[in-house]
C-alpha cells in the first residue's frame, strides 16, 4: 500500500521547548508532535521538518511532512492533533503532498523576523518574544547594514560552530527593517537557506552597530572577511520567528 | 524614628502566580515582592496593594506602600528590587509617599482592561493574555449592555459568592469597548471599586450577549435583578488587566 504524505503548517511557542529536534530526555517540538501522531495514527511516525529551530525560537508556519498508512481525513489530523497538542503548539493545516515532497529538501526560501523592543524600560508580557536593547538604536544605520547583505554572498562570518552546511554561499532576497509600533522594530531576513545562527548572528552584529560600535562600512568589512571572529553577539533566540517556507 | 512610607508602582504578568495575595505555599505577587524587599532593607515588610487581583490576573499599574526604616535612595529600591526580583514582575517606578498613604483605603477609582480574541483560530502567543472566543461577536450588542452599567448601581448580579464587601452599590464612570487591531476586543471598565470577580463576571455576560445568547434588554433585566444566578459565565483570567488605580 502507498503511503499518504501529509504536509502539515505549525504555529509555536518556543520558550518552553529545547529546540525544534528531537531528544532523548528534553521536550522538543519534533518530540512532542511525534508522540501525539502515534497516539493518532496508531503507528510510528517520523516528522520531516523544513529545519531545526533553536531553543526558546517561535515559529509562526513551520512546514513539516510525514508518511502514514491511516485512512483519517484531514481535517479529522488537523483537529485530532490539536486536541492532543499543547496550548503552545498549533497546527494551522494539515493538506495531502506529493509522494516525493520532502519538506526540508523541497525548500526554496525561507524567511524569518526577528523583533528588538528598543526603550528604556522593559515590557514583562514580551520578555519572552522579543530582545529587550535599553539604549537607543540608529534604525537608519541598521538599515544600511542590512542592504549590505542582499544578493548571492558568502555568510561565512555569520555562521556558527557546529554548522554542518558544506558550502556557506546563500542568497539573500530581502533584509530590511521596519518599525510596526514605536520602539518595536522588525527585522525580515528571506534566503534560499541559513546557515546555524545565521539571523541571531546577523541581528547581533546589526544592533551593534545600531549602538554606535561600529558603523556599516565596519560592517561590511565583517561580512566581507569571512571570519566569525569578526563579527558581533548572538542575538538571543526569543526574538527569533519562522515565519514563511516556500517550495 | 518615623518610618518613610514608599509607594510603588507595579506592572505583572500573573501567568506564574497565585494572585496577588500571600499564601503560605503557593507562589503569590505579594509574596515574592515582600521576600526580594525584606532582602533589600534587611527588615521584615508589609506590602499593601490597591487590592488582590485573581490568579492569571496581570497589572499594567499595580499601586502598592510599604514603610521602612531603611534610607536606600528611591532609585536604589527601583532598581535594587527590579534587579532581585524574578523577569515577571516589574517595579514602574517608586516615591515617597505622605505618612498617611494607603494604597488600599485611598483608591478613588480604578479602571480594568479585559482582552478578547474573537476569531476562529486561536493565537499561541497570546493564550496567556486573551480569552479566546471563536465564534463571532456582536459588537454592538456588546457595547449597548456596557452601556446599561454606566452610573451607581447595585452590582451584586456580578459578585462572586466569597465577596467580602458590604455594600454592593458602585458607579461606574467608563464602560466601553473598542478593537484597537481586528479580532481583538478591548473591554474598559471603571469605577470607584469593584466586586469579587466583578469584571469577568460582567464580561462574561456581556460575550454571551455578544453570542446571540441573550440581549442588552435581558442584560438589563439580569443586571436589575441583582441575583447571581441570573447572570452568564466569569470570564476566564488571563484576558484581565489591571490598568490604572486613582488616588
Amino acid at each position: 500500500m502507498v503511503k499518504r504524505n501529509i504536509r502539515l503548517v505549525l504555529a509555536y511557542d518556543g520558550t518552553r521547548y529545547h529546540g525544534w529536534q528531537r531528544q532523548k530526555r528534553d521536550l522538543t517540538i519534533q518530540g512532542v508532535i511525534e508522540e501525539k501522531l502515534r497516539i493518532m495514527v496508531q503507528e510510528r511516525v517520523r516528522l520531516i521538518g523544513s529545519g531545526r529551530t533553536d531553543a526558546g525560537v517561535h515559529a509562526l508556519n513551520q512546514v513539516c511532512n510525514f508518511f502514514t498508512g491511516s485512512n483519517i481525513p484531514l481535517e479529522g489530523i488537523r483537529r485530532g492533533l490539536n486536541a492532543l497538542l499543547p496550548e503552545d503548539i498549533h497546527v494551522k493545516s494539515a493538506g495531502e503532498a506529493d509522494p516525493d515532497f520532502h519538506a526540508r529538501y523541497g525548500v526554496k526560501h525561507k524567511t524569518y523576523a526577528y523583533w528588538v523592543l528598543n526603550r528604556a524600560e522593559p515590557d514583562i508580557f514580551r520578555r519572552n518574544y522579543t530582545w529587550h536593547v535599553a539604549v537607543p538604536l540608529d534604525r537608519r544605520v541598521m538599515a544600511d547594514c542590512l542592504a549590505i547583505l542582499r544578493g548571492q554572498n558568502d555568510f561565512s562570518a555569520f555562521r556558527s560552530a557546529g554548522s554542518t552546511a558544506k558550502d556557506p554561499v546563500r542568497t539573500m532576497m530581502q533584509s530590511i527593517l521596519d518599525e510596526p509600533e514605536e520602539g518595536l522594530i522588525r527585522f525580515t531576513l528571506e534566503a534560499d537557506g541559513f546557515l546555524r545562527h545565521m539571523v541571531r548572528n546577523i541581528v547581533g552584529t546589526v544592533v551593534q552597530a545600531g549602538m554606535g560600535k561600529s558603523d556599516p562600512v565596519v560592517f561590511k568589512e565583517i561580512f566581507r572577511s569571512r571570519d566569525r571572529r569578526a563579527a558581533g553577539i548572538k542575538a538571543p533566540p526569543q526574538g527569533l520567528y519562522l515565519t514563511t517556507v516556500s517550495y
